[in-house]
């Protein structure tokens, strides 16, 4: 008896051959936001200009404090507050978040979801109870097998009525490499509305849609969990029936602060004749990025990028420099990363039905203008 | 001799037809963002929901002291530094700002730029140095008419190369009704990088593109300014080679709280039959809202919302609300503000080839289920 949400809420598509951005993807695009690459200049994130996806709405957080259970397979169930969360031992990590869709709206054909281009990443130092204490607290029970986590955010996907709620495997809920968070602040400060206020999950190196916001309920399970986004969405497929292998970590990026100037509507980059100091940032959800390559010539040629020496922060992007001598012509930058394991960035679309995990090497075109090109400004 | 910028940097433009959001407008709506609709609840937008507009980057302030200069036609030119204009008498406002191109996307035929749907808005608290003051102490000219501002970002449109710049009438910048600030701090805090950081101008009652951000010139001139985003952008025309009107303060609006829960991807809303509070804000930049009215049958019949009582915040959005019985079916809400000046929101959509200025009635598409209708989540 779906017949109301079904008459809106339809299967998932793939864009036709010549279809536009689509008024929906326009609306996912408007409330949504990547961050301005410029933004790659900052080690920190500012909170405005992190990406956000927000799959429903933002939870009109209720007056009272905020509760989050621990329920399920465990010795015996708990309740915590925001301040009891508060009062136990915390840890602050500086991690990278990626959205797993980021790049979606380049593939062709396009599946029709939130446009991403290549922007829908950011970096934040989050601070909070590390999962495993909570967990150990409650006593996980011999049969568990999964930890499932609900946010408060309430809507419609393909005709599902769902709180959004995602799990994970014990000994990722229960690790300690990375080590999940349930966290308060953001850069030191409580949440921001939009990412997750007062609570959410963090679990480093991985993509996005496991870091559930608005936390509300842990639940610790004897069976896998098979809800819509574990199982219907979030799954890499190259036909729309078959099961797919699950979305995890994030796969190796980098990204450049595009240099020189934009032209406003087309963002092609215009700079002027010499030597253009180019730097980005890379990472990867599997293991640290050991390379960066530098491309001027649309991905033909590449060169070593300097690398900053590494930090302690393992869950973080790298900064990376390279000197780029312009000389007046047209180009196209790109950077690739490739990380200690071996894995990289290819240079050819990669293409699932989702558009996820998709880490194709991003494509700056720059124009170099003449010494003495003047304009009519 | 702007090949190199003329190539890559055309005309303004409108869509075809069945042209759907082309690939530029997706970069744009990519980086720049709308505040999402549920954010209405909050009196003061919190910074990383209120819409932001960038037209070219964020600018990468340079290291050492920001100085903004005054000069032109005054007796004495003077710089100041952030600290200098903090040391002087401080005023705050609350300020509802809108985009000057909020509701262009849904135009036929589109203008291709920004593709906003509704949701350029936003409400914050602004500190500053009242204009007038700088200009005081500088001393302006009896000869002057107009007061130029310019804002670090640099970029190209429509092949001119420029830093963002644009005027005030005298008597405006003058002026203390609207008092216009020289602003430093966004809700008590210094400017985010994306709202000007470190100096804007804030124009209560003006469209957004007076604003002038990471603002580093004052400049009061004898002839009225000529600049591309005064005299090219920013005019309301029927056709490309008149010189239309200047787009100055803003029209009256009013937007609602999307009730229930939405499907994900359209964006449709989910009510269950009953009581549903609806609440939302309304604004003007030339007199005060004095009426809101609301519809569920999309602008046929219209029913009085009531509005909260007026405060001191002359140039922020005011609250209403209406309480809305729901029965099965579907409906299509909507909200329309009419100010003390009687001015009001049309509900057939008004057309010009920018896209400026336009206050449509916003429509809500809302669907209210069966009372036990469930759903196969």
């Amino acid at each position: 008896m779906d017949g109301g949400l079904g008459k809106v809420s339809g299967p998932a598509r793939l864009a036709a051959p010549d279809e536009g951005i689509s008024p929906e993807e326009l609306a996912l695009a408007a409330r949504n936001h990547g961050m301005p690459l410029e933004a790659l200049r900052y080690d920190l994130t500012p909170p405005g200009l992190h990406y956000v996806l927000v799959h429903y709405d933002i939870p009109h957080a209720p007056p009272g404090p905020w509760q989050l259970s621990v329920e399920g397979r465990v010795g015996r169930a708990l309740s915590f507050d925001v301040a009891e969360l508060r009062a136990l031992p915390a840890v602050t990590q500086r991690v990278t978040m990626e959205c797993a869709g980021n790049g979606r709206a380049r593939l062709e054909p396009r599946p029709v979801s939130q446009p991403w281009l290549v922007e829908a990443v950011g970096t934040a130092e989050w601070t909070g109870t590390p999962l495993r204490r909570l967990l150990d607290e409650a006593g996980v029970e011999p049969d568990a097998v999964e930890v499932i986590f609900t946010g408060a955010d309430h809507g419609v996907e393909r005709g599902v009525e769902q709180d959004y709620r995602r799990s994970l495997p014990l000994e990722v809920a229960m690790g300690d490499d990375p080590e999940v968070l349930v966290a308060y602040a953001m850069n030191g400060e409580p949440l921001p509305p939009q990412h997750g206020y007062p609570l959410r999950l963090v679990v480093p190196g991985w993509y996005g849609m496991a870091h559930v916001k608005w936390l509300s309920d842990i639940f610790v399970a004897d069976v896998p969990f098979t809800g819509f986004q574990q199982t219907e969405a979030y799954r890499l497929r190259q036909e729309a029936d078959e099961p797919g292998e699950p979305v995890a970590r994030i796969a190796p990026r980098a990204l450049l602060v595009p240099p020189g100037f934009p032209d406003f509507m087309s963002r092609v980059r215009f700079v002027r004749p010499g030597v253009v100091p180019l730097e980005g940032r890379a990472w990867s959800g599997y293991a640290p990025v050991t390379t960066v390559e530098v491309s001027d010539d649309d991905g033909r040629t590449w060169h070593r990028a300097r690398l900053k020496p590494g930090d302690s922060h393992r869950w973080a992007w790298r900064s990376w420099t390279y000197t780029w001598t312009a000389e007046p012509g047209s180009y196209v930058l790109s950077a690739r990363a490739t990380d200690a394991e071996g894995r990289s960035q290819p240079l050819d679309q990669p293409w699932n039905r989702g558009g996820f995990a998709n880490n194709l090497v991003q494509r700056v075109p720059v124009t170099c203008l003449e010494a003495l090109e003047t304009t009519s400004g």
